[in-house]
């Protein structure tokens, strides 16, 4: 971002599951340049939160009830207190309103487990022009990178938090940083059963044909917002989208791959280590457009 | 912690990574009553940083130099600038020295990636009166969980990150909820390999007769300060403590074992899962002196 981007904006939630015990307003707008968090918050001692990043195009806010569902269903398998996803989508319609027009806003929901020993729940809603991610969307260079877990992880071990989007991604952050060190751009994690999972900040999606396949949920990746549109728009076509575990020799053979996220929409895969992958860009932008909420 | 606890100190720490841009104090004194952290610093969008928890007894902190190169290894793990152990070694002194005096004092040295896009550590010291851990000191039933990685992946996988001890604790967190669910207190992780690694948040110790063996380093544990100050004592006391791999069978048929930390100092096991442990109370009284730095 240059110095004259707009300013982003920040909302403070202390209704986000219940109403504040001072009464006062569910949610407000607060200043984003100041210091607002606790150190002793347990995001900041422990990274004990969950999260979404919801994309905003043109002002509109894309798949925001299965972004506050899908936080709900974090909250749940870290237990903390249930959200009320009502109030936190009226103070995302806030963020989004009170920011400056752009074309491609990214609208960060945080819900943490609070100041220690409080018991009550900090949330915040951040909103700020997305990245440029024109790089990413024409096409990208992706590292395959082992997870150390095995797709039945989720199933067998739910206090490895497997599917619920924490706010402890040390693990995703050093992934990408170890991909760009391989002159890759992003990360497809590898189970340790041999199958492939998600990205560290996005969802797989595989062409075979007219057949488009990703990571089943119960392997243990998160529930892709991005792809549940898609595969809607898909079936419109007359298309069929469904999940099935995939080693990377089937990805690497695949038509045609890409990694979705609500920010990015869909990156298509050039290379997945040093497998060359076809790129169709005219599908590429369609899906654009169905991720953006314009198609 | 009643309400007549004495109040916390919060030293916050410029200067952890080099001089202040600004030019002022390397640390300072803050007011842990207010918000002193950014919504947009990486710890809390990410869980991105690294900590020590340093205990001080009677006013004397133990460990503090072990403690802070042990951060320093865990920040290069994450690619963090390298800490000034110096400065915060004065910072941490600071912090002790404002604080009522108490019998014990739980000290964290937090160091996060800082404010997105500044590329500037946050780094902040905060000192409180340590929770009252003499349940645990008396004896705790532990519960035996999986950790879902083999021990060769600190070796084949450094982005897992394992040995770093990093604020994404998330994980840790929830196995600490399922052994309490449990009927226990707390958790020994088991590697996808059968072997036994270490709690949540400490080291463990098992007897085998005279010789006091703990999880090798190399398999993705951390480097425990404790347990390296048990075995100094301990070969002054012409005993022998050693790493070797142990199962979960190994610990349960152990002459005795332990978990050790800087704060909870050291905590028999008397249940693993449902098998018994003998419990030597004269010893573990020992242990507790050296771990407090009164032996």
């Amino acid at each position: 971002m240059t110095s004259t981007s707009p300013a982003p904006v920040l909302v403070l939630v202390p209704g986000a599951t219940g109403a504040p015990v001072d009464g006062g307003a569910l949610f407000h707008l607060a200043d984003a340049t100041v210091p607002q968090l606790s150190v002793t918050d347990l995001v900041a001692t422990r990274g004990d939160g969950v999260f979404e990043t919801i994309g905003a195009f043109d002002g509109a806010p894309v798949n925001v009830g299965p972004h506050l569902a899908r936080l709900a269903r974090s909250a749940a398998q870290i237990e903390l207190p249930v959200p009320d996803v009502q109030v936190i989508a009226e103070a995302v319609d806030a963020a989004i309103a009170a920011h400056a027009p752009v074309a491609e806003l990214s609208v960060r929901v945080m819900l943490t487990r609070g100041i220690e020993g409080d018991g009550v729940p900090t949330c915040w809603i951040h909103a700020r022009v997305s990245d440029d991610w024109s790089p990413y969307r024409s096409g990208m260079k992706v590292a395959v990178l082992d997870r150390g877990l095995p797709t039945t992880a989720a199933e067998t071990s739910p206090w490895l938090l497997q599917g619920a989007k924490t706010l402890s991604y040390a693990v995703n952050m050093a992934a990408v940083r170890e991909a760009k060190r391989r002159g890759a751009a992003d990360v497809l994690f590898r189970a340790s059963d041999g199958y492939v999972l998600e990205g560290p900040t996005s969802t797989l999606l595989v062409r075979r044909g007219d057949e488009f396949l990703t990571t089943p949920v119960s392997a243990g990746v998160l529930a892709g917002t991005s792809v549940a549109s898609l595969f809607t728009w898909l079936e419109k076509e007359g298309l069929q989208g469904r999940e099935e575990l995939m080693t990377v020799e089937d990805v690497a053979g695949s038509d045609g791959a890409w990694l979705l996220s609500s920010t990015r929409l869909a990156a298509p895969i050039t290379h997945l280590d040093d497998a060359e992958l076809p790129v169709d860009h005219e599908l590429t932008a369609r899906f654009e457009k169905v991720l953006a909420g314009q198609a």
